[in-house]
């Protein structure tokens, strides 16, 4: 097989530019490993005009999206651009229609449309790619589709937002707190246009979707994430967590039982020696657990150029190779429809909340936990000067359904100011 | 493709009837990922009576593992009874004129007969599959193949032996010395037949080799690896490191410069806080950087039951999918002829000697070393009861000429006892 494979990149932003950095500087490279050329042949942005700090005056150029993917000489339709709605959807339906394959770094648009574009590509005979999608540069869904295949998987983690990580940690290392980092992210470009995808867990959920679906053989099914931000998060409970051992990450969680899919990103406590507690700035980890693997930990940065464009050429190369597969990895009519497990496994939970200085507040506290059935492990109580003190407790492991009750208990002693933040303890 | 993918599998050993395990426990998960049933149908071993916990019945049974590999009802050659010649290598040839795929768990034959057996193989128009000979159930030689395949890679390390793993944390956890550790591994059934493919570095070392091969595009080369074990690392050099922040791996690295290819497999000093530096007993890490993606850090159990079965696993659902690649990644015959680059990058190094009570000895020491050009960092020496005196010296970075010009010149000073410890620094 020495005919080229034809690209379309659709999308010039930072890892499309990264992308024809790759595809021109190891042309040579490319085709030692695939057989074939690789090469792109047209590209489409919206302002043709702008310097993108590399000569695309070889490519043909489309303003419209859709134009590029129903290209003839496009085999490859590599979608760049983001969104799951719009431009993204509409030219992956082209390229599809068309007798495209489609690379995509888009988590958003197969977080929500993933299931439909699979039988779409699976209709037409074609696959979707999505390596850049999940934790940039670390190539996760190949090893989770292909590698770990002979495995049931039990749970898959994974620390995937790297500027929620950068503000966790630098919270920590410089004890500022979350509004100033926060405000250093936004100036150092490391937020999204909506930075609630960021810091709300959206962004992350995404991905966990996307990795739940191939480790457990279901259909994507992000509105069964539970999400939680970090923006809540305060330095008091990263010095707690710290004295008892443990980090503040953003995690997200997959694991089917007999109870349905659970799927939550959301801050927990992780022991601090553990590799993800040890995990810094914007690195990305993904941890795999199955049935014969036990263990296995995939670390490396989870954003920027020439990771996120890495992951991509990934899938390129694949294609070049002639490996194609079903795009979650087997065929999307075989996908569950699993049912969304409310609750996981039992966990110690960790609470902070402010106690209004009443008598008897914290008798009154303790009593609800104690009437939801969850038992103490350690409590503190700080004196300060103004009304409200912080109260932090720990607890043995109880179910979710039994904080839940506890909360809705606590609210109803009137003892407190504001809700509790409560952060599960995930045992690794 | 709904017809069975049909497996005669070599050597029922551990990993052997690991795999037999999970073909049968995992028949449908196995079936709905690859889109076609993948069973077995004979496989081979010397002892026929022999129990080994799972019912054999269903399967022929030759005892000639090259009968099995010309048998008409197999497809694929699992070849698990390691050697680098006798029976395995026959076997795999006979399976590869027969037109069958092979994997393989077995490192040392590819490391030493990989060129050849490629060429084969690619003669035939099959396969060599080999994700198991590596690092156990790490998927590392896809991430590497294929996954970063966009990338010009520009070091791969590992720390790929468990065993040597285990003994050096164990020595630093307990203060017990090599010897004892060594006798416990023996007791545990940790150690090969010949405990030196171990303890030596032989066994990491052909890994190395095939990650090098693969990395670099070079014809797998493991006549020039260096090679050293761990055998001469005493107790003195583990709290040593630990006091100066570092610790002691028996690290892998591959790199290639204008110079060569450099590969090493020695012990090394890495950062105590290092990804490398916190890898506990016998689990794998493989660091590999690349031009694009900077680092990815890959964790896993290196050996064992489940892990290295499910790697086997990997490799044979791969071949059920229709995933086929050349056995480095390239074509065998477009690989090049790396000469053996002898020195690698300068690197501070670690040397501990003893010193004879003689006059003016350290003085001897410091000279032999400043004319070789190596600048001395970090110099301690004990008094002790006895004649030689434990000297520890930390250099400033050097090359591996300065620093066997100065070994030359220190053993000429005729003021040692026995020839010095040398560590090398790896920085990260």
């Amino acid at each position: 097989m020495t005919e080229p494979l034809r690209l379309g990149i659709a999308g010039l932003g930072t890892v499309g530019i990264g992308v024809v950095k790759i595809v021109r500087r190891h042309a040579a490279l490319l085709e030692a490993r695939t057989g074939r050329p690789v090469v792109i042949t047209a590209v489409s942005a919206r302002d043709a005009s702008k310097d993108r700090g590399v000569s695309l005056g070889d490519y043909a150029w489309e303003t419209d999206p859709v134009a590029l993917a129903k290209r003839d000489d496009v085999d490859v339709f590599v979608e760049l651009m983001g969104g799951h709605e719009g431009p993204a959807k509409l030219a992956t339906e082209a390229a599809l229609a068309a007798g495209k394959d489609v690379v995509t770094a888009n988590k958003a648009l197969l977080a929500i449309h993933g299931q439909e574009l699979a039988e779409t590509a699976e209709a037409a005979g074609r696959v979707i790619r999505f390596e850049a999608a999940v934790a940039g540069g670390i190539p996760v869904i190949k090893s989770l589709t292909e590698g770990l295949a002979g495995n049931e998987i039990t749970r898959v983690m994974g620390v995937m937002n790297g500027t929620c990580n950068y503000i966790l940690t630098r919270m920590e290392a410089t004890g500022q707190g979350y509004n100033v980092l926060f405000d250093e992210c936004a100036e150092l470009g490391y937020l999204e246009a909506d930075p609630n995808l960021d810091v709300g867990g959206i962004d992350a959920g995404h991905k966990l979707a996307l990795l739940a679906s191939i480790a457990f053989g279901t259909k994507p099914a992000f509105d069964n994430v539970t999400l939680e931000g970090i923006q809540r998060i305060e330095l008091d409970d990263i010095r707690h967590a710290a004295d008892m051992g443990y980090r503040i990450k953003l995690l997200g969680v997959a694991q089917r039982s007999a109870r349905g899919l659970e799927q939550r990103m959301t801050p927990c406590l992780v022991p601090a020696n553990s590799p993800l507690g040890q995990l810094e700035g914007g690195t990305n980890m993904v941890v795999i657990e199955g049935d014969s693997i036990e263990q296995v930990v995939l670390r490396g940065p989870g954003a920027g150029e020439g990771p996120t464009a890495s992951a991509v050429l990934g899938d390129i190369c694949d294609l070049a190779r002639g490996l194609r597969i079903a795009t979650f990895g087997q065929p999307a009519a075989t996908l569950d429809d699993a049912p969304a497990a409310r609750t996981g496994l039992p966990a110690p939970y960790y609470l902070r909340m402010k106690l209004l200085d009443k008598p008897g507040a914290l008798a009154k506290v303790a009593a609800a936990l104690g009437e939801a059935g969850v038992s103490v492990d350690r409590m503190r109580q700080y004196g300060r000067a103004d009304n409200a003190k912080p109260v932090l407790i720990v607890t043995h492991k109880c179910t979710s359904d039994m904080l839940e009750h506890a909360l809705v208990g606590l609210r109803d002693t009137a003892v407190l100011e504001g809700d509790p933040v409560v952060l599960r303890i995930e045992e690794l």
